[in-house]
């Protein structure tokens, strides 16, 4: 049976997606339209009761949470395309320690981005320009550390693509082509060829193309 | 060599310490006092760019990320202490899974309210009441979640004490005892018996008894 990834258009579940391609795991997608309010009905909630996007089904198997997802499929697929998790578990800690900072440092502000700049005209509410100055600033304070960490390493977690970097592809893509804040990635030199390596995999390219962004 | 810690008295520090304990990994910590700056000296920054706590050294591996440093050592010690990571493939989602609801779902509230109730008034700062009533409505619900799942497994992740559990054990006592909330908790009859549970743990007590809380 093939896995099913609910939600496919934002950005949440492409993590999922691009790691499902990476892995070479068959998959159907079931659409959740959250301008709709279908993430909110009483038969997704039996699915996933925080009201998020994505869940997947693999088999009779329910799991939610996209990180917590991508190292599922990472760790059950460990033989079968793209190696994500590092071969030792101290590549392993490393993994994980860039997908927490992925999690915590660079999306809370560039969410926040995200939500002021591209939601907000669309739902007629007014942007935050407090919010969007602070955040530019997280995120700039942040996107320094990756350069000096990109001057060391290939890729985030040592010199091998993995979760931490894939993790950061649908949100580094508001960042870069739909925030007008291309600049903040341009302008530094490791955290530049890193973006342009890691945004240029056939496996992104691909969700890329079949997966458009609604906003 | 012993594992060392830094910045143990802080709560998310306190996550790394129970694991350390649970898993009977010997370990020395070291002062960083937040209130006195030291994590945003030039040493500190070497090991953690960010300026956050904790940090561990394990030889000359260096880790930080809370909850990055305790899944790198319930897997490099699955065999010894508390098995923390569940037996299978699918346990192990789950772990994940609620690994990350508490990430996302409960520690953002959460943590608005230790900032906003115990530290603002520390700090001299005002306290914001808008932001106080937004994240005890949003950890309500999150608790309502909580209270349905555990009315159906014991712990969140399954039948067995978990990553998933341990880690809401720092600012789940924050919660509990010292923001005055211990109701949100003690009038959800599934919520409490887990809480009792886990923070009843002889690796939960000894931590609070070495390691007081600054606040």
């Amino acid at each position: 049976m093939v896995v099913k990834v609910y939600g496919p258009t934002y950005a949440s579940p492409k993590r999922v997606l691009v790691c499902l391609i990476e892995k070479e795991i068959e998959f159907e997608t079931v659409d959740v339209d959250l301008f709709k309010g279908e993430h909110k009905e009483p038969e997704f909630l039996k699915l996933q009761p925080f009201g998020s996007v994505p869940v997947i089904q693999d088999g009779d198997y329910t799991l939610y949470e996209s990180r917590a997802i991508i190292r599922y499929f990472a760790e059950k697929y460990k033989e079968q395309g793209t190696e994500l998790l590092g071969k030792t578990i101290e590549e392993k800690g490393l993994v994980e320690q860039w997908l927490e900072v992925e999690a915590h440092n660079f999306h809370p502000p560039l969410y926040n981005l995200v939500i002021n700049i591209l939601f907000a005209p669309l739902k007629g509410v007014p942007s935050d320009q407090k919010v969007i100055e602070e955040s530019d600033k997280k995120l700039e304070k942040v996107l320094d550390v990756y350069e000096e960490r990109l001057s060391n390493s290939k890729y985030l977690a040592g010199d091998f693509f993995s979760l931490a970097d894939l993790s950061h592809l649908p949100f580094g893509h508001y960042l870069v082509n739909q925030t007008g804040r291309g600049n903040l990635v341009r302008e530094r030199k490791h955290v530049n060829a890193w973006w342009d390596d890691i945004s240029n995999r056939p496996s992104w390219k691909k969700v890329l193309q079949q997966y458009k962004y609604p906003v």
